[in-house]
């Protein structure tokens, strides 16, 4: 009897534990379980400029989540060297870690080389099919522009 | 002999039985099992109101569904008493249960009061975080606009 | 002992045969097991043109994809024999397996006859329904449009 009780007693002192742990993992979600893939195909500066803050608000939010941004069609300004106006806020954020990829299907149609594109942004053989892939590997997906 | 007949002719009944019940049960399918949420982020009345007969014509086909609307960025005014031109339309879909949320983080960014809000709407902190909880948790996303 | 280390060697060997067929199998990712829907409902010609380049694309990187387009609202035009400027181009793309479905929401708020559609496309009875359907399905979503 008084084993039973001891039992009962680490139980409850566990289950305590764990559910303290819980709460505590909660309240500091810095965004480590999150895998984000966003999608920007507008040229439109005010989509891009809402984009750029979401990413800023994101990364503050969460620090850890891993955010991958897919630039293709007519959003690939955006990532191009002389026509972005956004480089700064674009390399201020891959330095938290925030990947972003041109599209190769895009530049071959529009006839853009891959030196226009701006050094820290990569490279992705088809935009839409990135975005699919990354749905079907568990990430989240936000379509840009409004 | 006679007994395993029994069994098989049971088994018949009840796999009958339980096909008829799937039958009955696709055909009333009134969306208890479908969970959606709306991402608005646009300002445009076009947008806006396409958004609201979407969500009045799934409530009527599927009046059991989920819905969460988020609403941030540019479609803040949507949610807001001065200027949504959707009031009565948003009060009824959300008596029949669909919730609205705006983003804490446009209203700050926006200098919006929560006060200026329609009080049958909710808040989340941050509306893309709320998207991106939504589909983790098994939800299905919508990106509203055209 | 002798056996042992027969075994072993059968176990590397069949590794390998496993890590190669693997590796072949991904160089040759033609797309069988991507299921895509996409959401058309914009009524903007770029849109819609932006939205064929990247079907033709896919189509041609994933040829053994399932791709299902979901048009409904003002992206209705797309479909429509008298409005669409992509006939040919959708015709080419149900030849290549693409699906296009009409929404019957849509066509009824709209008073359009289902004999004003194309007729390689089919019909569901509510396109964002359709959309939900085919995500709870494992589907990934692409909302077309900028």
């Amino acid at each position: 009897m008084k084993s039973y009780t001891a039992k009962l007693s680490l139980l409850a002192v566990v289950t305590i534990i764990i559910s303290l742990f819980s709460t505590s993992m909660e309240a500091q979600d810095t965004g480590e379980n999150h895998k984000i893939v966003f999608q920007l195909t507008d040229n439109d500066v005010k989509s891009q400029k809402a984009l750029t803050n979401q990413l800023k608000n994101l990364t503050e939010s969460w620090p850890n989540a891993q955010i991958q941004v897919v630039v293709h069609s007519a959003g690939i300004h955006y990532l191009m060297k002389e026509k972005s106006g956004f480089k700064s806020e674009i390399e201020a954020l891959v330095k938290k870690g925030v990947e972003f990829k041109a599209c190769e299907n895009t530049l071959k149609s529009k006839e853009i080389d891959k030196l226009e594109i701006l050094e820290v942004a990569g490279f992705v053989p088809m935009g839409i099919g990135e975005v699919v892939l990354k749905q079907e590997a568990g990430w989240s997906y936000i379509k840009a522009g409004f």
